[in-house]
């Protein structure tokens, strides 16, 4: 339906970004936020379009893409704040000390953007983390020019989001080139972006191997810049004793619906449930069995995702060890997936590396511990996450303070008694883990601090105050947040 | 005179780290200040025989290995008292909204340290940039053990240092692993540790091949990790027609203060300085000339510096259309630097990348462009730099936006009539820079902001109170500054 972008094509889409960057970054943090803000604006004037236009390229339901839509524009208005609130800018002063050995110069430090930013969106939130997403969010808060690389999977969507970045940048009077759509089917769009000098930094959502090949090539550059890849995980729930014995069937209720919650097709759906054998246990399980077969399949979010959760599923449950528990057995149309769970034991999951990765869509795996040792040995043999999740009472958590110790490092958000879809937009969220549930573990995707990604801090040495950036003056116009001299303030200088 | 530490011996070392790292980060911020502290009490403790050693191994003179010292302590206690300050930690907590759709969970999230951290130090900086310097400081801070592997230029006082962080670490009751100190006279002993699973970050002060190795090992593992390596630049100094008319002579003195500083031996000497022609410039060349006439050569830091230097200026003053200025003339001794000032057009210069590159001694280049817009080009040709300086009147300022605007993208450090040698100890500093000035100019390794390099943040939603770290409990034991429900304080929450 859209053609590949060419290299010349996309030769002048980076000039035009690298221009308007250096028109942006001077822009204030108000014309920042009102650019979010009229972008919110735009995509809701799409109206019902959108969300039909969506419900045709992704099989997700209305009521969702409603919902998704509020999400976008909440963090493009949230983010806004934030952006003009200007705590993400880490302002942060030393006044001269001229009598000091050696004397101390007057410093003023402040985040200043990267430059010009590469987004390449996810298939599972055609709005909420594609086009108009928290990436393209975060970027222009902190300054910098974006070009999006259309999902071809949704790419009429992408299309109309554009539309209304492109109506807003006019109506805000934004330079030509803050923002750029392409088009590309295959990798190739991608990889001449990603290795172009002009691009300073990369977010994506998505496969582990879309986001590696991108870390690869950034990192390979003459200058390497930072990919901010979020690939998914297989996010555990550690199930403790006391726990599963006491509520064994609520427990139950709650897990089927986080497991099966839009088919599974979200990053942060819990693929692996690791527990200790018990009655409890055994209670659980055909609690969760009856809970899960209660749900109907639906459409999965388009045929690649579909015939990749089968491939994936086939091969789980061809492991030796591994025994299906449950399965959706009506006759299902295809594109529909398989709701499914099955169950190993704890000796046979350490010895298989295929059982620890993530398979997209609804399907989990009861990891079977003999004893107390084994489950820590699980705990520690996994991969970094994006989220875990421990299901305790008090006496669970003060008896297994050790496996807690372990189960932070590798995580990036740690649950207690909740589930782990559903990643709310609010600062402390973080979404990201360690690798490989994404590259950089030290920046988030969701939230405001997601804006930190695309900036890098700048010192002005001993600049007169007529010449400094508003955030740094000593009038504190702004009325920021800084940190003068060790203390945290929004005081003026005198 | 040190062994090579074996395999065998790294392994031990590493399992014990990972260990270590099991306890210390439970650690309260102020078991970690203490420690710290103690460290700088042991480092004033060696007394004497640190500073006769390190003269001994480097060549650098008594006074400055005596402040260099004091600035060692200094980092030690100041980053001690950031780390219990906790504004580092950025805890954010956003307290349930339960009635909300979807309901907002509880959340909370703080800075968590990284894990075992490998130390590189620098050569030029025994103390303050090596085995107790930046760099292990902020790790400490963190909550991370540290191994470092001890400089072979100066392996003796590498090891004085080592056994004052081992004494303060058993006054400390620190947990045995919490530091190491291996040796290695080539690169076999860094490649394996950087590749080796059970270090999580690494801390590098020193030259590209060696940053730039480390950065390419750490991103082919498995599981890829960061690497801040500070790889030194060229810190041009940007000139403008009226301060050089109006300030010649004051500047030139200026400048051969800073060219000279410490025989050139510091990653923020002034190696380019450029300029358009005027007649103001000629008459600063001049001055520049007789200044540096004046200063005499010292001792290199060993003699692989010197012959480094040696090479690299030879090869710098034959490429075509470089003028030699002004040289050392009289008879040097073997392993002194001859301080050189040379000059080029900046035609030759855009035309010629070896010219780009850092000659790491007493050597500085001045580039004399046609006019404005040739000085224009020569800015935007550079790479990235720790700093860049502008020379300028308020006139000259006003009449050059664009090029200011452009320098900032080359930079980690902006300085307005003054020089970049001595980097102040200080919050607002920012030593890194753009690639290649650094690996990754998002982070600082000078000032306490440096500690975050070795964190990570880590959401906890939904947990009890009593379960939380004290950072994020309701009552905010520690008195730190928290953003809560998007707004700082320091109050409970009730």
């Amino acid at each position: 339906m859209y053609n590949d972008t060419t290299q010349a094509e996309l030769d002048q889409v980076l000039v035009k970004a690298v221009n308007a960057f250096h028109q942006y970054k001077t822009f204030s943090l108000a014309q920042r936020a009102n650019f979010m803000r009229t972008i919110a604006q735009e995509i809701e004037a799409l109206g019902d379009e959108l969300i039909q236009t969506a419900m045709a390229e992704t099989n997700l339901p209305e009521a969702r893409l409603v919902g998704e839509r509020a999400r976008t524009m909440f963090q493009l208005t949230s983010y806004a704040a934030a952006a003009e609130q200007g705590n993400w800018l880490e302002a942060s002063i030393h006044t001269a000390v001229p009598d000091k050995t050696p004397p101390k110069p007057d410093l003023r430090k402040m985040l200043v953007p990267l430059g010009p930013v590469v987004v390449f969106g996810a298939s599972n939130f055609p709005f909420a983390y594609s086009t108009a997403g928290g990436d393209t969010a975060c970027a222009f808060a902190a300054g910098c020019p974006v070009i999006v690389k259309a999902h071809p999977a949704h790419a009429q969507t992408s299309t109309l989001m554009a539309n209304a970045i492109l109506t807003a940048a006019k109506k805000c009077n934004m330079p030509d080139g803050i923002f750029s759509h392409v088009y590309g089917a295959g990798f190739e769009v991608g990889e001449y972006l990603a290795k172009h000098d002009a691009v300073k930094a990369i977010g994506f959502t998505g496969s582990f191997g879309g986001g590696k090949a991108l870390f690869d090539w950034a990192n390979q550059r003459k200058n390497p810049i930072p990919v901010f890849a979020e690939m998914g995980s297989v996010n555990p729930i550690f199930i403790l004793p006391e726990k599963v014995e006491l509520e064994s069937e609520s427990l139950a209720k709650q897990l089927a619906g986080s497991i099966t919650l839009g088919m599974g097709q979200f990053c942060t759906n819990p693929g692996l449930l690791i527990t200790i054998n018990s009655e409890g246990l055994e209670r659980f399980i055909q609690h969760l069995k009856r809970e899960i077969k209660s749900v109907s399949p639906a459409k999965m979010l388009h045929q690649g995702i579909a015939t990749n959760y089968a491939e994936k599923l086939t091969k789980a449950l061809a492991q030796k060890g591994v025994q299906l528990i449950s399965q959706t057995d009506e006759e299902i149309e295809e594109g529909k997936g398989l709701i499914t769970l099955a169950t190993t034991n704890g000796k046979t999951f350490l010895e298989n590396p295929i059982l620890h990765q993530e398979v997209f869509g609804p399907y989990s795996l009861i990891v079977q511990c003999a004893d107390e040792k084994e489950f820590l040995e699980v705990a520690k043999a996994l991969e970094g996450q994006l989220t875990a999740t421990l299901m305790a009472t008090p006496n669970d958590i003060r008896a297994h303070q050790d496996l807690l110790n372990y189960i932070q490092d590798i995580c990036g958000r740690f649950i207690l008694n909740n589930v782990p879809t559903g990643v709310d937009v609010s600062l402390p969220m973080h979404h990201g883990g360690p690798f490989p549930a994404s590259t950089d573990s030290r920046f988030t995707s969701v939230g405001a601090d997601g804006i930190k990604r695309f900036a890098r801090p700048l010192s002005y040495q001993n600049w007169d105050d007529e010449f400094l950036p508003d955030e740094l003056k000593n009038t504190n116009p702004l009325q920021i947040w800084r940190t003068v001299n060790n203390e945290l303030t929004r005081e003026q200088i005198s």
